[in-house]
């Protein structure tokens, strides 16, 4: 109930703060007999790792997982996954200006309100940190997914957009260049643009697009829990997402329905594609695509003025090692907690088998 | 599991298809000692129905609930609260063309793949009239949240849009047309443009924003559960949603982090609302405002060529009442639905009590 | 979480008080595909139904059940059932003398300190009248099951037991006499014994034993969702409950390894079955055999002295029909849970295929 | 799903086979502000754990507990708690002689049949070890609890049977000697009878009773998911448990209901409490007191025949350190197990304020 378990019949609990010693997590309903690749898993904790690129947090922490349980010769085995990530970087010290006072659209008013108390190192918590538990999660369902395919990008940094569809994309040249855009020309434009941003103590936005190949048609469960509603709230639970579009999404609200509706093939597939994917909330066989919305990160290297604890007005200076812009690092969390998704489904569709 | 429940402590479970003897539901966990106002529940009934106005589906249905349970003297008992809405025209022979067809962008195909049979009848139980019950619990669950106010409004039609934010309207004028578009002249031009999309059998898209004021601080759970991250869920979960975005949504994600982050004032409120209400997935008491995009409505009073469920060719004409657009009709739904979401992390927030 | 749900995949719902205008439920998760045998989910509810017999309880009640979603064409479809049990034998008049007071034994108490409020009207929700559900989606369940059998039977009344293992009874029989006891003798003098018990205006408890053949092997999951967990906590749910015990149960703390333990076939079935066809809260393919202890009801035909809301003594006197010994009407509730818990357990096994 | 949760609000996850690298959970839900008392919780684990006297198993296992989040400065954080408890001393090599073949009474059959693969080493994830986990939970539950006292002792092993209620013990007493038996006549008996069933390198059952003190009125939640149903649950959950039964139990369905009813004092409180502090599955303020069989342990120090995996007779010999009774080592167990579900309905009943 308190929010830190994701998934139902494959089902990840995360712990862990910034600062403390270790983050993990449990992942529960993983079935049986899967030959883990842990270079895999490993591969993708380090597309998400600090200090990867020179456009990303300068932070080291090489963020490598050690396994509990549920594992014997390589293999699942149907008993919870405990694993574990420790904190190798704690720098506490850095933090004790931030221990009374509440830096804007962070979380600390929130959490001191809510629980009286909170671990303000590093925003404990509320951190983006905890994600390294989701990649880890995610790296395994994508492995009982198998032939299915998430490729996630960055399609905007800022105002600076990609227009093409994925569609007129080569996907696979995303991992080419530190942005993760698969357009090598645009990708140096954000590239040097974010560059500009950080060296000005400023941060940006920017949206991270999704497609997913090969989903098993009847996937997703009809009314509450439509695919689109779980892959839009797993989305929308990334630190700093601020909205989900899925198929035609907000420019379908423009549209006609004689232009929108998805006629038929006489396989089944669809001539065009505006439903993204779903239907009614479950998988037609068709690309699932979605874009993720992901707001400017608020730590900016900067004088700011703010409120401590007591609502007095205090000066403060952003300092650290921060994202100037979040989405290349989001990558690599948004397809696994779209692996999450479809494996959850995909376990609870056997159920009508 | 299978995805007809929504909410943890504040629970509601729905049934019932299209086309059956009756839809229903329980909510589970609404607290004792509530008097209910049933005029507000049918009311909240009445601007979803049906028949209400000159564009929308004029098929009349009186959608008047019956209460089983859970209440005694007008009052809860912090028992379930059972009800029933009965289908009083039910016109099956309508359906029967669509019996072996799968009609375009509507769930059909995917039912049929997913369960190996489905009951035809108007969509069955993927039709919208499930959120009739939603409606139901939603009205309730407004009243257990008292001072909280929500109101949703039509904010654009089409590529028909009001630029105006919320703060700049009058939102109760809402209700004063039956766009439910808070700009009267907006709405007038709204409503022509549907009646002349319905002349034509064809639908348009539109978008419904909410706003939430009065929400204590605190409500919602880090991690997953975030409480935009359930709103976001909620909504994608209405049917023909194709988006979601709250607070400064994907406009957020063009901005600097100079310009987004929401300065404090000295009382704890915010100068600027880009937030939307909530940070790190908890509310902290400015206004929460979030937009929802709606595809337009499949079903087109047109002829079109689809294919049976052998694959073969078939040439439909679509039929029967419908919805031109359907955001006048969803703005209740969307009330609902974060009514639904808000009750939930109010009770759950007094586990911190 | 208000507890009126029952079971993860094969869940359901129940609402409904004594002597509101109807009970009812959702049952959501049911496979589609199964053609449902309506006569048989009535002939379950006739079971359990008052006035059956001579020693039951002589109120009238036709407990018909009403389906209204989620069956087409004789046919489950996969979509949530719900259906509604009328009362149509409500005399509410009877029961204001119990308004504010309090009985010993019963809920009245607990429920006005929980909620401040309560439907004192027969027991409101705290009565077994909410086991009417049960019993209809126990019926489904069964059906579900197919080749699974579930039967439960009066093993003891009072100190008047039956000492013979389930193994030496022809339990089809049971339902050949009204108490529900398979050896006929006894079954005869449990008969006398009852009326007795009843003619004094008093009450009896008893113990109903329930065996389980044709379990598939895998059933159950480990650690805190244990197979006989689940059983005991189903039966443990039922109204008078005292005690759950299986296999060798309490017995069986009495006794050598070196006895109980249940060496091997070369088939991998057992020589011995003190386990009760569960290892380590896995089901291995022998019989699940189990008692049930309920408690002698507590409404007795009797003046005694209780007290009031105010904490005053008040003089009361039982009236009405009731049960002198409600283990005849509860074998059909014990099979009906028996029959969700392995339901839910039978679909969560596919997960693993 | 996988059942590897337990509780709802206050929820525990575990992971960890018996000869894995390390155990280990997370508690998600334990509100904010608790001073946690460490030394507490290391003397719940000391009570558990192997060697800690002459008639338990004399493998050796520090069962030291490292907490890695939701802990700042001594307080609970209300964020997850995840905390570790390395095995030191795994001897995997002693394992391999049961790689193939299946114990009796054992879970080693059934979890092949299920998985397909098992961890054989010293049983793996069905192994006691687990409980450790709970044991952790279960004492920072206690301290939630505060007031609230759970004292559980051994009343019977074997055949030794502590016949005085507890109303006529002092429970104080039960930590005052290895068997946990607060009669200290009947302890020594039971300790030279358990020595006694090791030198022939047999085993033996008995029964954890328990004993809950000053629990509010008000915990717990009708219908399915009553106290003492949850309380069931989580001991019929334990390693090697066969029955439950709590207030009157197996005793109470003999008894008549003249005899059996709890008549009230004028404070609310009962002279008897033959229901066993619980009515309708809500707590009425009395003592809660419940009895927990466990059957004799299975393995045993002898040469016997089984069958391997394959269906072919083996001969095996028990060999390594194990339990001849596992009541004593059983007794904090059951109390963190009664810890738990309290926690949760405590916090659950806060719905409700």
């Amino acid at each position: 109930m308190a929010g830190n378990s994701f998934g139902k019949l494959f089902n990840l609990t995360t712990y862990g703060e910034s600062h403390g010693t270790a983050l993990g997590g449990v992942i529960d309903g993983c079935p049986p007999g899967i030959a883990l690749d842990f270079n895999a898993i490993q591969h993708e904790l380090d597309r998400r790792k600090p200090g990867q690129s020179a456009i990303v947090t300068q932070r080291k922490e090489p963020d490598t997982v050690t396994f509990h349980s549920g594992i014997f010769e390589g293999k699942t085995t149907g008993t919870p996954i405990g694993f574990v990530i420790e904190n190798t970087n704690q720098k506490s010290h850095d933090y004790s200006h931030i221990k009374d006072s509440y830096r804007p659209s962070h979380a600390d008013y929130v959490y001191d309100k809510k629980y009286g108390v909170r671990d303000y190192r590093g925003g404990g918590r509320s951190s983006a940190r905890e994600t390294s538990c989701r990649v880890v999660a995610g790296a395994i369902a994508k492995q009982l997914l198998k032939d299915v395919e998430i490729t996630a990008y960055v399609s905007s940094v800022g105002t600076m957009k990609l227009e093409k569809p994925y569609t007129e994309l080569d996907l696979s040249k995303a991992e080419d260049n530190i942005v993760r855009c698969p357009d090598m020309d645009m990708a140096s434009q954000m590239e040097s643009y974010i560059k500009k941003v950080r060296s000005k103590g400023d941060t940006v936005g920017g949206v991270v697009s999704c497609v997913i190949k090969n989903v098993p048609v009847g996937l997703g469960e009809p009314v509450f829990d439509k695919l689109h509603a779980e892959l839009g709230k797993a989305m929308l639970s990334i630190n700093a997402v601020k909205g989900f579009e899925y198929g035609s999404g907000f420019h379908g609200s423009t549209m006609y329905g004689s232009d929108h509706n998805d006629a038929f093939n006489n396989d089944g597939s669809t001539k065009t594609n505006y439903s993204g994917g779903i239907q009614g909330g479950i998988s037609n066989g068709m690309d699932i695509y979605f874009n993720v919305a992901f707001k400017p990160v608020a730590t900016l290297i900067q004088k700011y003025e703010t409120i401590d604890k007591d609502g007095n007005t205090v000066e403060m200076q952003g300092k650290g090692r921060h994202d100037p812009c979040v989405v290349p690092r989001a990558v690599p969390i948004v397809e696994a907690m779209a692996a999450l998704v479809l494996a959850d489904f995909y376990l609870l569709n056997k159920m009508y088998s």
